[in-house]
């Protein structure tokens, strides 16, 4: 599977009162993650996407294991692959390593469906972001 | 099942550009509702729990389903359920529906843990919190 | 001066590492308070000010200070109180105090300004709400 | 004034309902770029500074002016520098400029403490963090 890689230290925000990782805030870092991967790795700017063209990417199922601890200041690497492409759908694996020694602190799976932000619909994945995440795919091969 | 529900407005700091709640918001309006759940229905406080007694509830499992959404200003009800008890695991059931009309906006199933905040492994539950949630459990029957 | 006040208790999701509450947060719970001030006190629905009628409520200046700390579990008050009521906005005064002796834990003066969220320029404030405002300040009269 | 500058895009996770940065999203930012200058200008590994020294930086006095709105996509910079250096605070100039053309976004004033994480009280600033401090403060001379 084809990865897109972002290095992130874990930083005092992330954080909860037992000094790791809040897990809601992995779900941000997440958002983060998929912004940077449309905008870097497909091509496509996100705002742009979400501003001006008013195609939404709502997720609508998410399954995550949280493996290990993240501390404060740990540097992690964030991992994204592609799992299957749908006509209106996505479905993207997703993990946290230790930048260190690749200890696996979480997995997620998410399901993301493209959308009008006019009406909160499901609409067919615009043409140009499906061509990008085909050539994205094919690129470990 | 029996259910420990709280009712929750949707706040601006909980929505996204897009006016609808940013998903992981939901996660922490869900550490929210544990919270209270624990310390109201359960008569354990939950801080008493964290800081003095070193006691941490990591999540290590969460699957979740968003099936509509919530808009800034809604009125929802979040709903707590106990799927199941394990020695030092809990598996919980919560739902988020509109107080109006109940429509499904999402679920979660959530694996908790508890562990020492020393160490970060799990131990076995503390018996005055298994003994409050199979009284909650039995409370339906 | 004439005060509305909403009890809160510090949250897991409200605190640092060190245990206590981290200072973002404490803006986040006071938008949370202007929103319930214009909605319960004031008479007029935030989010239809937002959504409807395209009003905004950007905060154009902001001074804190924090005097104490706020820790998980604890029951603090959060006081709003009107310093001045302009032609096209409006100084508040708010503080949060401990529940139980009044300690001051922290202090904030905000200038908020009413926008067209459209333009995201200042508009004259709109005459429902600067009645409503007018009646609330002097209601302690 | 020697200045620390990091370049931040905005994120879908940093906006409002409005489309624009919610401002306590910008004490967040904040709270990274410290983060980043104590690591990375001053040489002092941040979390260590917590977590294995005990030492808290806590904010104690905020003010803040929003002059211009940051919207989603928007590369700004965030640039710090040192306004006065105390025997145990520290008051710290931020600035958030559009990395295009300079416009002024946000600015913000914040005297930060040195304290012990085991009572919460001021201490001393430690005094390599001190000298580094004034290296910093001292290169742009």
């Amino acid at each position: 599977m084809t990865r897109f890689t972002v290095p992130r230290r874990i930083r005092f925000s992330d954080c909860d009162p037992a000094g790791i990782v809040f897990f809601p805030q992995y779900f941000i870092m997440l958002n983060g993650l998929v912004e940077d991967w449309v905008t870097q790795a497909l091509g496509i700017p996100y705002h742009g996407l979400i501003t001006t063209r008013g195609v939404g990417l709502p997720t609508v199922r998410l399954e995550s294991e949280f493996r290990a601890v993240s501390r404060l200041g740990d540097d992690v690497l964030l991992r994204l692959g592609v799992e299957r492409l749908g006509h209106r759908s996505l479905t993207l694996h997703v993990d946290c390593v230790s930048a260190v020694d690749e200890e696996l602190r979480m997995t997620i799976r998410q399901v993301i469906v493209t959308t009008s932000l006019a009406t909160h619909r499901a609409i067919a994945m615009p043409e140009d972001l499906r061509q990008a995440i085909e050539v994205f795919m094919g690129e470990g091969g």
